[in-house]
């Protein structure tokens, strides 16, 4: 059950290259990851770094940009769920411009504790809810 | 000859976890690219992207977060390039605060002309400035 | 006849003291001009930028934050032209969360040319958009 | 006495039009700021945000943008405390290329406490030193 959000490419992305500048990608791979947690998952980042006093820190990206994006164009990101760790996670998230590919994204993230910056084991809800996006997929 | 630029975490830089927002690394991995072209190729990017009708849009990043970086902290990005294509070159940059390493990244770039968006061989001057700088680093 | 966009606080807004960072509502800002433009004004950023070799830089701002924002609001950016000059538009743009204000904003913006940074008139399509979205106003 | 800080226009600072888009000046803005704080009042964000548990929220700006700044160019910010408040103060900053302006901000900040998001009156430590900045300048 691939989850899909799609992305403006705004002035504030663009670069003197009139492309999008890289950075940018991360900040929409992460509200499209931020949205995940909150539509999918039914807890969004501002409880997590709230009252749960977590974090979901990224610790490793694979990352591959396959074509520029140009002011004004509508790209999809669509997020994958493709390994699930005691408190880890690792997302597959494809950026296309219609049929095209863009950027393609492995990003790997962790639960931790704001406090001591440790990782946690998953909450049994969001694990639970983690698997269900993952049989999703694997059907 | 390793080549090394310090980045102060501003306030601009970090989350509400108080720790550095990845794509904010990924613009200080971006500037410290920038003044390596400057300061070791002799070539700005003000060059590159004016009169040269150039850039170098990265094609690929492998990037972990060992640790994170927090408000106030002095970062030291320490790029080495490691493979020269025809029109591409990968480049390992490590950042780390004191002994400590924070990020781990390895970023390929590539050579191309703004008109078409394609890749266009080095210029020779580049070229022998890159690979300058890896016999640096093999001795 | 106002024109308002909601952006929603992300992740990526919001700093160390939990609040969104002033220079991302300024991104908001720029997004809900950007939108102007197209939707209402039937002339995107992406052909000012590109086939007009035009641009709409910001020559000043007026900004008082109300209240601060926080993860998972929307904001509600409501757009009214106040002033039309020969080459300037002043704009009032308010940023609310419900019926709460947050910030104000009077944005002046300039229709230059890129080829040599000065300012140039309006072309005739945009200042008649511009005088129509200003009587809805009036009346 | 004034406080100046350098910053040179990097490439994540320029947008499609090739001149710095303006909510990056704002960080730059933010980064003098910073610097002003920890430097002549001898208090840095990381402390206030971290163990004093406050911030210093921006409640208003004036800015008139001169000029446009290209990539490449070395920028002085130039920091003068105005008008100093029980919990607020105004500082003028103007950013400068050489000799030529480029753009002047009017900021007023607040003290106040993240607990409750209202104003505090300003420790007599930072007040002090506020003070012997705007004296320096009455000279």
């Amino acid at each position: 059950m691939a989850f899909t959000v799609t992305h403006i490419v705004r002035f504030q992305h663009c670069d003197p290259a009139e492309i999008v500048f890289y950075p940018r990608y991360y900040e929409m791979l992460n509200a499209t990851i931020e949205e995940w947690f909150e539509t999918r998952l039914s807890c969004s980042f501002a409880e997590i770094h709230g009252p749960m006093g977590r974090g979901v820190p990224t610790v490793a990206h694979e990352t591959r940009f396959l074509k520029p994006s140009r002011l004004g164009e509508r790209l999809d990101f669509t997020l994958t769920p493709k390994r699930l760790g005691g408190s880890s996670v690792t997302l597959n998230v494809e950026a296309t411009c219609g049929s095209e590919p863009r950027v393609s994204f492995t990003a790997t993230l962790v639960w931790f504790a704001k406090a001591d910056g440790r990782p946690r084991p998953w909450p049994e809800g969001l694990r639970a809810g983690i698997e269900t996006e993952m049989e999703g997929e694997a059907l």
